[in-house]
């Protein structure tokens, strides 16, 4: 193997596909980057075996060949090496040996047998969307996903696309997250994709507008991104029935501006972060809404100017759940819809249903 | 206690005094913040009883008063007010009251007996210097300071200040640091300041060209900058006496470009730091030095232009004690000063005195 790249294109490709480097690994090859040189690209691999990360850059292939070189100590060095036409080959010890100006360096190698190769498979289905649009799906979803690894189909978040719309939904026991996205095209595309591998997808994207093409091929996700290629076990499983979850009618609803509510949360829960549940009382009444916490720390107690339709009720939340929706939230006014304060409530941006948050609440005594 | 002040002034100052909360304290008053109504001043405290900041803001005083409250949670609290004007009153109860727009809140108070008391004395001498001189000179040091608590002398910087010349100093035993530095005007200063005070004290400074007056008052430092005033334990003990250590006269002097020295060293670190010592090699010739290391990841050998007075000489370096000087050098080019390879060596940016840095090598085989 021998090939020239740019030190800018190859420092910011290994970055890139550094983040499926594991982070601790009983197999010592997984600490290593492929790289392989073929036509005229530079092609550069990283895998924790649940999830790779691939991308290519021009290069000027001298000998055709490849190598998986130490990961950490590969990213390191040719971060160093941005300014530098870098010359690399393979010596016939095996190192890999690096030029650039006037200096030269070797770095040990894996043997390349060793390292997992990624099976391409024919796509079955697939969608597309601009990078814009899966970034805000993905934000809105990924909230709402269990960290716990007891029930693993809840760590992720299930995505359904059809025609020209494309539903994400996630759930942990206590809230939900449901958004609907218009798409470019797709197959009939169904599959429970890992909270993870959807914060690194959406970290590999650099421009708003420009297109991920998302593809399934048997277990794996296959996502495309301009030049680099991403692959993720998917999660196996039944996804929670969670259409009936959703109340259909409610008794109260009541309108607030986003920001209001969300400052007065944020005062709320630093009193009762003291607390398990964080428990956050709301005392809804037409014009006001008392927002309140008590813990040993001391107490608040805040009123929040609200439109209500429907009569006085109060209930309690997380305030934790409903801050992190609030702070996510783009539009300036939310609806609140509720039935009994032991009734699931429904939050969404005012006149819009292709986001909708639900919470259930906390029970709280008198 | 009751005054009305500005959330973003309180909030500002909260976070300021804070760096002087301790992370851990057998003693709770010390988790507390000091908040003191006098005059047409809000006075606000924190203190680990080592370090100690305070600062005044302007407040409407009804009535006068302290209270100590507890200190993340205020903080955390003030933090989501900037927006807001603030009353704050001490309850019957003891309570902190905090009222805003519509809204009221209670935090917990400690007794403020128990909180220690700054004892202010007459000053014995001071210096004074403009904020980013302070700066340059804090960072030129605190790099070479020791964190080793077996000899806690050297975990501080020795200032001497006489006339319009401050000098100061810092060691570990591998390296030193020497700076002088033009001030304003000054009486006889000496003291040993501990590291982290120093670096509290600059993170205070918030306009390059305001004046910092350091002063000393028997044990303590107490240090004005503006409205803020930091009082700081000294460290006791006589400085070693440095300024035979420094060589006088040279057998082999250099001049390097200080980003290509730095660019080859940072990648020889890479390599090098899988080994204790981060050894580094410097293969001297005239015209070019031949910077390399080696470890079971890989070797490096960098080529990098020299202009050489003296002979040819091999000397051994730890590369971390090279790189985070010449991190924080602003010139192009520095000199390097040697005489054989066991005998320290000299740094110091081209034609200049007023920053000495010296390192002394690592042995090596052959």
């Amino acid at each position: 193997m021998k090939l020239i790249c740019d030190g800018l294109d190859l420092s910011d490709a290994v970055l890139k596909v550094s983040k499926a480097l594991p982070a601790k690994t009983p197999n010592p090859v997984l600490e290593g980057i492929k790289i392989k040189a073929e036509g005229d690209k530079l092609i550069i691999t990283a895998t924790d075996t649940e999830l790779t990360i691939t991308k290519s850059i021009k290069a000027d292939v001298l000998m055709e060949g490849e190598a998986v070189v130490v990961g950490r100590y590969f990213m390191d060095f040719v971060k160093k090496l941005e300014k530098e036409q870098v010359e690399l080959s393979r010596l016939y010890d095996g190192q890999l040996q690096i030029k650039y100006s006037d200096s030269e360096s070797e770095l040990q190698v894996y043997p390349v047998e060793s390292y997992p190769v990624v099976k391409k498979d024919n796509d079955e289905n697939f969608f597309e969307i601009k990078g814009e649009e899966l970034k805000d799906v993905v934000e809105k979803t990924v909230l709402a996903c269990s960290t716990d690894d007891s029930r693993p189909i809840l760590k992720g978040v299930l995505m359904e696309a059809n025609g020209d719309e494309l539903t994400a939904v996630s759930l942990d026991g206590f809230r939900m997250s449901v958004v609907k996205k218009e798409i470019k095209g797709s197959g009939a595309f169904k599959a429970i994709i890992p909270a993870r591998t959807l914060n690194e997808l959406v970290r590999l994207i650099e421009k708003d507008d420009e297109t991920v093409s998302v593809r399934l091929q048997k277990n794996t996700l296959f996502a495309v991104i301009d030049d680099t290629e991403i692959y993720s076990r998917l999660i196996e499983g039944e996804f929670v029935k969670y259409s009936h979850i959703i109340p259909t009618g409610f008794e109260n609803s009541l309108t607030v501006n986003k920001d209001a509510l969300l400052s007065s949360l944020e005062r709320a829960t630093i009193v009762a972060k003291n607390d398990r549940y964080n428990v956050v009382k709301f005392e809804i009444k037409e014009g006001v809404m008392t927002v309140s916490a008590k813990s040993e720390v001391g107490y608040v107690t805040e009123n929040v100017p609200i439109t209500l339709s429907g009569k006085d009720v109060t209930i309690a939340f997380n305030g934790k759940y409903l801050t992190e929706y609030l702070r996510i939230v783009k539009d300036s006014h939310v609806s609140l819809n509720l039935n009994s304060p032991i009734d699931p409530c429904i939050l969404t941006p005012v006149g819009k249903d292709d986001f909708i948050y639900l919470v259930l609440p906390v029970r709280i005594n008198g």
